[in-house]
C-alpha cells in the first residue's frame, strides 16, 4: 500500500479502486450520482479502509474481537459518562437554534481558560479567536476547502494518521503530500529538509502546497516536537507562505513514561512567533476526542487569530455544527476545573501505565517499536520481521495478510494507514482496560510467535 | 432583491456582493484563503442574510429584539429540555466514536417505527434505508455534494425557503433554480408546467437540473400538498430522470386551523410509487429541528432506498456526523411513543391557537396573506401596501428599508429570504409565547399603520 498510495494523487487513485477494484463497483451502477458522489462512494471500497469495530467484552463476548486500531481512550469513558449524567443540566439553549448571547460566549471562554492554564500560551487565548465546530475532522474538511484548491496539497511528514486523507480530500478534494522522513528524523529540526523537498517535488508535479499539517503530540509515534523543531516548522511555512496547522488534540494526554529523554509537550500557542511566521498562518485545532475521551460527542475547536479564516469557516459552519446539547456537556466540563484537573490527572497515570505495560510487553517479545514516546494512545511498532515472504506479494499484500492473520486470531491493528517509509509497522493503541490489553497482546504474538 | 437573485447564478451574485458591495471586503484581503475560501466568506456579507437573535425577554429586556424569522417551535422546548432532564441517561456509547451495534440499531429502529406510525407510509420504512446525520440542513448539503456537480441545479418552487441557497450551496456549489409560481399555484398540480418551463430555461442556460426539492409541508406557505400535486411533480421527475427530494421536517407540524378546505398532511412515503416513479429517485428529509422544537440538537435523517446516494453520504458523515449525544437524546425520546404522542399534540394545540391569533389579528388590520395554511410555524403576509414608493428605490430596497422600520420598532421580519414572485410578501413566524407574538405583531402594526 506505501509503495502504491506514495506517488498517486488521490483522485486517480481512488478511480482505480472504483473502477479497478476486483469487488469494485461499476461506473454503471453509480449513474444517478455526480462524480465526487462517485469518488466518495468509492472511499468505502477501499480495503481495509474502514476498520472492524471492537466488540470483545471478557464477560459477553469473549471471543469478539479486540481492537488496537482506534484511537480512543476507552477506560476514561467512564469517567466522562458518570459526571454527565451527575453534574450536566440541560436548557432550552441546549436544544434551541440560537443560544442566548450570554449562553454563546460561556463555552469560548471556558475554552480559553482551560488553554490558558495548561497550554502556557505566549499571549493568552483570546475567547474571540475560538470557533466551536463539530469536530477536529470536521475542521480539516473545514481548513481544506477553506485555504487549498482541489488538487492542492497539504504537507505532513511520515509516518502520519491516515485518515487526514478522507478529512481533507473526501469532499475539499485537497491531496494529502508526504514528506519522506522517518518515525525518529521526523522530530529533528532536519527534517525541514524533507519538507522543502517534498514541497519542490509536489510543485514540480503541479501540486501547489498550502499548508503544513503538524500533529503535535504526534500520532502515531506519540512523541512530542521539540521547541526547536517546531520553530524551524514555522520558519519554513513563512518562507512559503504556507499556512501552519497544529493538531494538538493530544495535548494533555501526556505522561511520564520514566523516559528521561522523552520531550515535554510544546504547544505552538507557548511560542514567541514574533520573527518567525505571521501570527494569522497559524491554526491549532484542539477537541473533546482525546483529552475527554469523548470522540462520539463531536465537539472541536480551531483556534486562530485569522479573521478571514473565521470568516470563511463561519460561512460554512451551518454544515458542521457542533450539537448544542455537546456544547452545554463542553462547557459544564470546561467550566469545573477541579473536574478537569481530576480527569487530566487520571487520565495520564492510566495512560502511562498501559504504555508500561505494553512496552515491556513489547521489549520482552523482542519486538522493535519507537522509544522516546510520552504522549497518546499509541506505540508504533515493527512487524516487518512477521511478514509473508511470498515473493509474488507486494509490501501491501504482505501487511494486508498479516493483518487478516491477526483478525483472524481476534486482534485488529490497521494495516498501512500511517503511511509508513518501509512496509510491516502498525500503530498499536494501548489506551483500553488492563485485562482487554494484555489478551489483545496475547493474541497478537500467538500469531506472530506460533504460541 | 427578488429582480436582482431570479436571474444571476450564485457564484455571480455572491462574487459581486464580495467585490461590489460598498461595504463588503476587498479580494486583497483575501489572500490568505482559497477561492471558494473568499467565496465562503463573502456569503456573510450579504444584507440581512444573517437575521439579528432574538433578544426579547418581557421582564429582563422588554426593549429586546423580537424575532419573527427564525422557523423555531420556541413553546415546545421547555418540554424536551424537561424529558431529557428527567429521563436520558448518558453511557459510554454518547461519547464513543462508535456505540456497540446493538446502540447504533436503535436509532434507525425507533424512527422507523415513529414514521411507521405517524406517516402512514404504503410500504413500512425499513431501518436499513435511514442514514443519521447532524441535520437536514447538513444533508441538504451532502445531497448537493453527492447528486449534482458544482454549477448544477436544484429545482424549486416560489417562494421557498431562502437558506436553501446556502445549504445546497455554500459547498457544494449547487444553484437552487426557481419554478416561477405563485404561493397557491405553487400547490396545484398544474404547477409542474412552470417546472417544466423553469427546466427548459435553466437547461438552455447551461444550468444542468439534477433534482427537484419539494418541501412539504411547505415552508414558507404553511400548506401541504395534495397528492395529486405530489404525484404530477414524482412523474416529472421520473420523465426527466431527477431526483425527488421531500424535506418532511414539519411533517408532524400540522394542525386544525379551523379551516375546512386544509389539505391534510401527505408524506411522499405514503404514495404506492409504482408508475410514477423509480423509488431510487426519492430521498426524504427528516429531523429534530421541527416536529421536536430541538434545532440546535442538529440530529437529522435521510430516508432513501437508493444503496449508490446512502454509500456516497456515509463516505462523507465523518464532516457532518450526529453527536452520540444528541443521538442518545433522539433515542429516548423516540422509544417513547407515548411522550411522542403527547408532545406532538401539544404542539399541535399550541400551534393551532397561535396560528388563529396570528391570523384573526391580521384580518382586523386588513393585512393579506395565503389562507388554506394548517402546518408548519409560519403565514405567508403581504405588506406590498407599505413599502416605500420612493421611485428610486430597487424592489429589494423597499423590502431592506420596510424591514429596517420594523427592526427599528424591535421586531424582524426577513426580507427578501423567500423569493416571492412580487416584493413586500414576508414569512411570520407565530410559534412564539402568546405574549411574544402579541407584542410583536403589536410592533409591527405600529410601523404599518402608525399607531
Amino acid at each position: 500500500m506505501v509503495g502504491v498510495f506514495r506517488s498517486i494523487p488521490i483522485r486517480s487513485r481512488l478511480t482505480r479502486f472504483i473502477f479497478g477494484h476486483p469487488h469494485g463497483v461499476s461506473h454503471h451502477n453509480y449513474t444517478m450520482l455526480s462524480s465526487r458522489g462517485v469518488r466518495s462512494a468509492g472511499m468505502l471500497d477501499i480495503p481495509w479502509r474502514y476498520a472492524p469495530t471492537q466488540s470483545y467484552d471478557k464477560d459477553t463476548n469473549p471471543d469478539g474481537l479486540i481492537s488496537f486500531a482506534m484511537a480512543e481512550n476507552i477506560p476514561m469513558r467512564k469517567e466522562i459518562v458518570k459526571y454527565i449524567n451527575e453534574k450536566v443540566t440541560f436548557t432550552e439553549d441546549s436544544i434551541g437554534y440560537r443560544p442566548k448571547p450570554s449562553t454563546a460566549a460561556r463555552l469560548p471562554a471556558a475554552l480559553a481558560d482551560h488553554l490558558n492554564r495548561n497550554f502556557k500560551p505566549h499571549v493568552p487565548v483570546d475567547p474571540n479567536t475560538i470557533l466551536v465546530a463539530s469536530s477536529p475532522t470536521a475542521l480539516g474538511g473545514m481548513l481544506g476547502y477553506s485555504l487549498a484548491e482541489p488538487g492542492e496539497g497539504i504537507l505532513v511528514s511520515r509516518p502520519m494518521y491516515g485518515r487526514f486523507e478522507l478529512d481533507y480530500g473526501v469532499e475539499a478534494g485537497v491531496e494529502i503530500v508526504y514528506a519522506d522522513t522517518g518515525p525518529v528524523e521526523a522530530f529533528t529540526p532536519a527534517a525541514v529538509e524533507k519538507y522543502e523537498a517534498a514541497l519542490k517535488k509536489a510543485e514540480e508535479k503541479g501540486t501547489k502546497i498550502r499548508a503544513v499539517l503538524v500533529v503535535n503530540p504526534n500520532n502515531p509515534v506519540g512523541r512530542c516536537y521539540p521547541p526547536e523543531t517546531l520553530k524551524e516548522l514555522l520558519k519554513f511555512c513563512q518562507k512559503h507562505q504556507l499556512h501552519y496547522i497544529s493538531d494538538e488534540v493530544y495535548g494533555l494526554s501526556v505522561f511520564d513514561s520514566g523516559d528521561p529523554d522523552a520531550v515535554p509537550f510544546t504547544s505552538v500557542l507557548s511560542l514567541d512567533l514574533s520573527g518567525l511566521i505571521d501570527p494569522k498562518l497559524v491554526h491549532v485545532l484542539y477537541g473533546f476526542s482525546k483529552d475527554f475521551a469523548s470522540g462520539g460527542l463531536h465537539l472541536g475547536f480551531l483556534i486562530s487569530q485569522n479573521e478571514q479564516l473565521q470568516k470563511a469557516c463561519k460561512a460554512i459552519l451551518r454544515l458542521h455544527p457542533a450539537s448544542r446539547a455537546a456544547v452545554t456537556i463542553g462547557t459544564t466540563i470546561l467550566e469545573d476545573q477541579e473536574f478537569v484537573d481530576s480527569i487530566i490527572a487520571k487520565a495520564r497515570n492510566g495512560l502511562a501505565a498501559s504504555y508500561k505495560l505494553a512496552t515491556s510487553t513489547l521489549e520482552r517479545e523482542g519486538i522493535r517499536y519507537v522509544k522516546g514516546g510520552n504522549a497518546g494512545f499509541f506505540i508504533y511498532i515493527d512487524l516487518s520481521p512477521y511478514l509473508p515472504t511470498d515473493p509474488g506479494l507486494s509490501a501491501q499484500q504482505r501487511e494486508f495478510s498479516l493483518a487478516q492473520k491477526l483478525v483472524d486470531a481476534g486482534v485488529f491493528l490497521h494495516p498501512g494507514e500511517e503511511h509508513s517509509k518501509e512496509p510491516g509497522w502498525f500503530r498499536l493503541v494501548f489506551s483500553q482496560e488492563e485485562e482487554v490489553l494484555v489478551e489483545g497482546l496475547r493474541r497478537i504474538f500467538s500469531v506472530l510467535k506460533g504460541k
